[in-house]
Parts: C-alpha cells; structure tokens; sequence
C-alpha cells in the first residue's frame, strides 16, 4: 500500500500541501477534501471580480497558464484525488482515520490516512442581527456568494449598498461597488476609525478622506442593531440612524475552523486556532495544520497570532508538503504585514500601530514623516505618507504604516521592513536600510532611511512635535491664544494664511529665525509649521538652540494637514 | 574657541555629514570645502536633466521645498559655511591643519580643525584615447558636462550620439538621446553583454533587445581606440568599425579621489579608496570619510567594497555626523542593491551575479523564474524575470537580479533581499519572506517566494534544467536530432510551433504524460518547454519519475525565449 496522505480543505493551503508533497513523493496517495463544489480559488480576488476587474469567476480558480483548478486538473496534472462537496466529520488520531460524509448523498466513509493535514480555514464571523439572515445579506465567505452578488449588480437589482465592518474586505467591497458600478455605498464600523488596529487614527482618516472623496459614505462608531427588510434586505439600522439598502456585506473578520481539531484532541488556542509548531505540525506529529485555522507566531513580540491571509496559507502549505515527505522545512512566523487599495491610493503596513503596540506592554511612541516617493526632482514621484513605530527603551521598530497613490513603490518599503521583522531590528537598522537607488524609484536618502531617521530624532529628543490630529486640537482652541503658531516657510508660501488668519497665524523663514527670533513670545507654546515638517524640525532646533523651553513641530507639515482634512 | 570641523567635498556625502553634526551641537563652527562653484547637487539625476525629464538644472540642487542649496542657504539654514571653489591640496595630521588654494584667486589658506571629514568623491575613468579631449567628449562627471550636453543638444548640434561603456549611466545616458530628443544613439562596450559584472548575460541580452527595440545601437565586445574629429568630435572608433558622432559619453566607471588621504598616511586600498571602519573613520580617529571615495564592506561575503552610489554617501554621511558629535552609529556595509531605468523596463538587483559568484569563490548556481508580479489574474499585472544566484554547499542566497516593466515592483522585491543580506539568508529565508499581500499589488505565492523555491528546488536536484541561452544552443543543434524537444503545453499552444518545425517539435500536454509517455524516446535528452517553465518543471518530475534519465525543462519557457530573442 502506498502511503496515504490526506488534506482536509482545498482552498490556498491544502492545494499547495498536497500537491508539493506529492511533486516529492510520486509514489504515495494524496487525497484533498472540500465540503464545497468550488475550491482552490483565490478568495482574495473576491472584490476585484465582484468590481468587473475580473471579468469571469472562474479566473480565481485558474493557473496562470488558463488551466481550471477543477477536479480532473489535480487528477491530470498533479495526481491528487480531491472529494468535493465532502465533510471530515471526525478524525480518529488512534486509528489514523478520517470520517467524511459526501454532501450530495449524505453517504458515509472513512479514510485510513498516514499523515494528514488540516486546512480548513475560516468561517465569516456573523453578527447575531435580526435580519441577519434575509435574502440580500452576504459574508464574501466562498465563490458561490461572489456570484450571487455580481449576479445581483449585473442585473441592476443593487442601487445602495451597505457594508458593515471597515477591515480590509470591507474596503475592498465598498470600492468595488463605488468605484465600477457607481452605487451608493455606505460603510459602517463599530471602531470610531477605517482599518482599525491596523493603522494609527490618523492614516485611517487620510485614507478615508480619500474614499470619501470617491464617493463613499462613512458611519464610523456605530453598532448595527438589526437589518430590515420584507423578503429582502432592505434597511440597516444603527442607533443613530436607518440606512437604506439593497444588499448588505458584512465584513466582521473571521473565525477560525478549529471544530474538528478540537474534538480529536489537539491543542488549541482558548481563543480559537489550531496550534502548530515551526515545522507547521500540530500537538500529534503526524498531523499537520496551517492557513486561516491555525495560529502562528508574531515575529513582533513572539505572541500566538492569527493571521488568515492566502499569502500565509500558501507558504505554510508548502513548507507542509515538504515536512509530510520527510523535510525539516520551517514557518518562522509573520510579522502582520498587509495592503489594501482604496480606490486611487493603498494603505499599508506591517507589525504593531502605535495603539496596538501600547496594548501589548510597549512604552512606544510614532512619529510620521511626507516625503516623495523618490527622488524629488523625478516627474513621477508621489507623496509617501509613513508612520513608524518604536520602543522608547530598546529603539526597536515595531511596525511601520504608510499611505501613498502609488502603491507598489509603499509596498516595496513594507516589505523591506517586513523581511527584516524576524530580526527585532532597531530604528538605526533602518535608517541605513539598503534601498536600490536611482532616481526613478527612490530617492538617495530614501523615504524609508528618513522616516527611520527621524524616529532616531524623536528618541534622541532632537524631534519634538506632533501630528496632524494635535495640530486640529490645538488650532481648534486658536482664539485662547494658548498657542503661538508659527509658519516657517517663506514669506510667498505663508502669505495666504497670514492674510486669511491675521491674529494667529504667524511667519519667520527658517533662515531668518536667528536675526528674528526675538518677535517670538516666550510664555507660550510655539507651534511650527512648514510644508511637510522639514523646515519646521529644523527651526525646531534653532529654536531650542536659542532657549526657547517649549517649541513643537507639526509633522508632516501642511502636506498631511491637508490629507487629513484638517480645517485650515 | 568653539569646535571646529572641516567637510573637504561638498556633494551628497559632505553636506549631509556637515548638516547632520551642525543640528546635533549648533555651538560648533562647520566649514564645508568645493573645488567646484556647484556643489550639493544630485549627480544620479544628470541623465534625467540631459532627457529633459527634470526641465531646470537647478532642480538638481533644490531641496524638496524649491531653495537651491548655494551658500547662503547652507549660511542661512544650515548654519554651515561654504568654502567653494576652493581645494584642499594638503592634510597635516599632526597639526590639524588643512591647506587650501582659492581656485579663482589663487590665494592659499590653512584651517584648523578639530575634527575632518574627508567626501572627496571619484573621479570619472579616462580611456587615454587619442583624440578623447576633443571638444563634444563628455564624462558626465559634474554639472558643467551636464549644462554643456543639455545645450548642445537643445541647440540641435547633435544628430547622432554614441556612449562607451553600458554600465547604468551609460545606458541612462543613452535613453536620454534615443528616447525624449530622437538621436541616433550607439552604445559601445567592451564587455559582450550590457551591465556587465550586474547581470546574467541572459538577463543582459532580455534588456538590451528592449533597448534596441527603441532605437539604440549596440556595439558590445568591441573596444574603442581612437576618437576623431576636426576641432570636435566626429568618429568612433573601433577595430570593427567606425561610429559617426556628434557627442561622445565616456562612462566607464570612476576612480576614488583618495590622493589626499594617501599622501597624510591614511590607510587606503591597493586598489584605491579609503579605508574605513564601521564607524566610517578612517585610520585617524579624528578624520571620517565616506561615499565615492571610501571602501565599504561587501555584505554578501565580507569583502572590502567599492560602491559609488549617492545613497550610500547620504546615508553614511549622517552616521558621519552623528559620530562628528560623539554618538556610536556604524554603518554596516551594503550588498550592493542598484536599479536602472531602461526606456520601459526597470533591471534592478542585488548581491552577487552568477559570474561574480563564481568569481568570489563560491560554488553558485542561478536559476530564472518569469512570473506575474501580482495576483496572475489582476488586470495591471507585469511579467517580471528574476533570476537568484545561490551557494550550492550553504544554500545561501548569494543575490538577485531582475528585469520588469515596473520598475516599482521589481525594485520592491530587490529591497526586500537587499534588506535581509547582512544576515547571510539562505533559500528558506526567501521562500517565507513576508511579501504584503493582496492582489493588487503580490501574489498569494509572490514572485519573490517562487523564486527561491525554484532555487530550493535546483539545490535539491528536483529541478534540473537551464535558461534561453542553453536552449538556444540545443535549438541551433536541432538538426543533429541530439535533442528531442517537447512541448508539454495543451495542443492549441503547441500548435503553431507544430506546423513551423513539423520535424523537430513535438507535443504532449503535460496532464496526457502518464498515459502517452511510451511515445518519447529514451535515448536522448527530453528538453520541455512551456509558457513559463511551471509546466515543464512539473513535467520533469513526472517524466523523473517514469525512468527518464536525462530530462531537462527550461526555465522561464516561452516568455523568456522571446524576450532573450531567442529564434524560434
């Protein structure tokens, strides 16, 4: 008898597994389950199918080369046996067996198995809302939802839509319908802020005012009590309001399928997931798990994490399938990193955001920089927009969040953050971190090396200011004249202000402030201000230089004043 | 007295190190020294202004906010005074003095100093041609060249350019004719292939057949011996041929200005440089130095380094700073990671090629992997080539090079390597680094991972195969009947190469293997091909597996073969 591998799951990690250990070992048996007719699609391709970007639903489920990943392909191609629309109902660790139930007949079988690996996933996390289960409302949990929903747009049965939870999918989702179908699109959160734990409040709001721009509508701070309709999805209702609807997403995060690992006795998480080791296996040796249904490693602060991604399913399948013929392959971990395009701009990010990482017992604090993306004097550069976390005590970098039009070039940065995470990199390994320079791609002090240089300033003390959300509090209360705000820019760039606000704002060049620095009052906060915060630092120190005890710079300058929509 | 530093060399390296000091102890006096009246300017941006891309020449010398970085801005600003047009001719160490000669008056000057900084820069290479000082022969070495191209050009005085030397600036160089101003452009080079030393030649050649295709000539191979021309240049020439030019670039590579430090007693490479440590001092603890004229370390193997880039001088010239004011930074070496835009592609790479590999010492393969740089069925996807050069006893990544049309992307997954080179990664590192993932912007499995799973694969012996130049060269053969190449793509990919080598070119699709192997011979080398080398690799595995002794596929399939111009 040749050894019988079997995967539970066929979506992202059970694919990969099975066919990576079957690559290695030809000779043995590998058969993949899936409860669903549809499997070893690209869920994440969801909203770019449901926007039209994809044109057909079965392109999430082909190769690149335009193969369906259906079940004569694995027979053909990759010699793997799958069972769709077929339940594990219980797995025997004794007696190495699996129960399945096939869904068409309800028959009943067992499989004998000499490994087996456990992908299956995650379970869209429901609400719990009268209503919840009209017609209309959807999970993006699986393909079959995708078509319905592009069935319903497609047909002009969708003219408002209302999502409820501001993560990713979300987002993603609200795009989809604002951006190519032109409805009317309604986000509502529980959290007061987009991406929350994701980002810091900040960039949320300069990537909401972006979507805003495109037409969607927030309701942040909001708990939705109950959906409405007769027969079908009709309203959703929020203590603060009814919004009208003609289908509902909601998009409130996953839970992992840990049931079946449970009930056969494995280690899990109290919080839910399948645990694994670096080798991907679980507390039985001959059975694997990884994907949405296990918990994994934070490269941050070495916690248990939950991290269901296609990206991390993909790589944890594969270092499976080598571990099931025999390898010592490991999964270090993850340290979270993420990205999401909002219509014209992509937020992104890797590690802990300044609230996440307070959460988590460090004494952190961020600093935020505006810089183009390369060199300055390039046609193409975009505004960069990061935030970088830091441990007041080790200097270590904690994450890093940024927002940019161009999102490649704000990914690539990520990444290079993200590759060195495992390492616990302090803020000077950034700021000389290599990035390939020419001027068409970055810039020779990069983006990156001076958003870390100014975290170094920051913890050093030589940096002391605040972001744009200070900034609004303290011109909020202009009229108390507790603040002296001081523009530093030249005379051209400040004059407009000084025109509109001419008892509170104020203007030195940067370069004038030694021969001018007696104007400024010295019983009171002066608050500095320039384009994008480089000036400001710089007078900054000049400042504190010639003994002024309270001076503090506006990072990012009028540049994320702007994006965040500050009213000035 | 209050401190005093002397900054000798006022480009990238010099202002920042002068700057970065001046901020950390504003009490001290900062003196920065230029031979030239333009100084702190963005030398890797010339191309950009020959093309016409950055329209003023000033905006090489502006800062992000528009000032032009002259001496009353560094005065003003920086608090930094200028001392331009002006050279050092001597350093006496034991003394702190520096000697200097006023270049428009001849006058002769000595400053003490307290602590030296030594950005002398390089110098471009001179061939020693006859006739390489006529009027119209460029070295792109400072702004003045840049001024006089830019004019001559815009005067309409040049017709038809030719470039020595396909190194980046060369190449850039080229662009800038061929593609905004229409010139007859002709790249002449003494190695066989473009980016020599940078690149593969396959990778070379896959970049070179871009350029042609917009126009610029190659000459590779080919060594110039004279340059001719009445009162200004009118000819190129080689032993093959000669070239008609309006102007001639000469890029071949620069030398460290080192002579200063060489002639104090300052310890310096054999082959030129300064040496330094970590901290960036040199072998006089009060005397730093950095950027064009300083040897780092190599990152990949330890080796002393030369890498004239302006952003290892930024970079090392704020860790100059920093220490100027009695801080500790290092800056620990580079890996060498550089990027070059080539009319709509980006090549771009870190680390070892395969030939520096092997030259260093090191038992190197590389393999090459062409993929979607994000989700396959995202409708902006490039294709981006890579190829990962890799230790075969280690398994240790050695380094990466790649050619895509977005540049943004391949230079993100460059830096993603480039990043991690200092902790000597191995294929596994790379197989699990963290890409951010979603489909927009990576791949759920990345381009970046694939590649070094290839590598894990070749290391292992599971893929065995070669690139487009081996391919071309059974191809040539094909003939001889030595080779029996098949096809493993479904029939109607196979088809028209079916019909145009009825007697060479066979198909079976890889799925029908199993059942159609018998009709393959065994008594030659099977070479498979596909669209990209996925099928073929798990074709091999499968034809392995039958017995099949000498199965080859060939990496990067179709998409290669064309873009190396392969004839087929």
């Amino acid at each position: 008898m040749p050894e019988h591998v079997v995967v539970i799951g066929a979506v992202a990690l059970g694919p990969k597994a099975a066919c990576r250990f079957k690559r290695l070992k030809q000779d043995a048996k590998v058969t993949l389950i899936d409860k669903d007719d549809i499997f070893s699609y690209g869920g994440c391709g969801i909203p770019y199918y449901v926007s039209g970007d994809v044109s057909e639903a079965n392109q999430l489920r082909t190769t690149a080369f335009h193969m369906v990943r259906d079940e004569p392909f694995f027979h053909d191609i990759k010699g793997v046996d799958v069972l769709s629309l077929t339940e594990a109902t219980k797995i025997d660790r004794a007696n190495k067996k699996v129960y399945i139930k096939d869904l068409r007949t309800g028959k009943e079988d067992v499989l004998d198995y000499d490994q087996l690996v456990i992908g299956t996933g995650a379970t869209p996390r429901k609400l719990s809302l009268p209503g919840e289960d009209l017609p209309g409302v959807y999970y993006v949990g699986n393909m079959h939802d995708a078509e319905k929903i592009k069935a319903s747009i497609t047909k002009g049965e969708i003219g408002k839509a209302v999502v409820v939870g501001a993560g990713f999918i979300g987002l993603e989702m609200a795009e989809a319908f604002a951006d190519m179908w032109g409805i009317d699109t309604t986000v509502v959160e529980i959290a007061p802020q987009i991406l929350p734990r994701m980002v810091s409040p900040v960039l949320a709001r300069i990537a909401q005012n972006h979507m805003e721009e495109q037409g969607v509508t927030f309701h942040l701070g909001q708990t939705v009590t109950k959906i409405e309709g007769e027969g079908k999805v009709q309203k959703v209702v929020t203590p603060e309001q009814t919004i009208e609807a003609d289908i509902v997403i909601i998009s409130a995060g996953v839970i992992p399928n840990d049931k079946l690992a449970r009930d056969c006795g494995l280690d899990c998480s109290e919080r839910g997931g399948i645990l694994v080791d670096e080798s991907m296996r679980t507390s039985d040796p001959l059975i694997f798990s990884g994907g949405d249904c296990a918990i994994i490693k934070n490269l941050v602060d070495d916690s248990p994490f939950f991290l269901p991604m296609g990206s991390m399913a993909n790589r944890q399948g594969r270092v499976i399938g080598s571990n099931l013929a025999g390898a010592s392959e490991t999964f270090p971990g993850a340290a979270g990193s993420f990205c999401v395009k909002l219509f014209e701009k992509a937020a992104a990010g890797v590690g802990m955001s300044l609230a996440g990482a307070k959460q988590a017992g460090f004494d952190a604090i961020s600093v935020m920089l505006i810089m183009a993306d390369r060199a300055h004097f390039y046609p193409t550069k975009d505004m960069m927009t990061l935030e970088m976390v830091v441990d007041r005590k080790t200097r270590r970098v904690l994450g890093m969040q940024g927002v940019s039009a161009n999102g490649d070039a704000l990914v690539g940065r990520v990444d290079s953050v993200a590759a060195i995470m495992k390492y616990k990199p302090t803020v000077a390994d950034v700021s000389n971190l290599e990035v390939a320079y020419s001027p068409p791609y970055a810039a020779a002090m990069d983006v990156l090396n001076a958003m870390a240089n100014m975290a170094d300033n920051a913890l050093n003390g030589l940096n002391h200011g605040h972001g744009p959300d200070t900034f609004e509090e303290y011109w909020k209360e202009r009229e108390s004249g507790k603040y002296y705000f001081l523009d530093v820019r030249e005379h051209a760039d400040a004059e407009p202000f000084l025109n509109k606000y001419p008892e509170y704002w104020h203007n030195i060049p940067q370069g004038e402030i030694p021969k001018r620095f007696k104007e400024l009052p010295t019983d009171k906060p002066l608050v500095l201000i320039c384009n994008t915060g480089g000036r400001s630092f710089e007078a900054q120190i000049m400042l504190d230089g010639l003994g002024f005890k309270d001076v503090r710079n506006t990072q990012g300058g009028m540049a994320v004043l702007k994006a965040y929509g500050c009213d000035i």
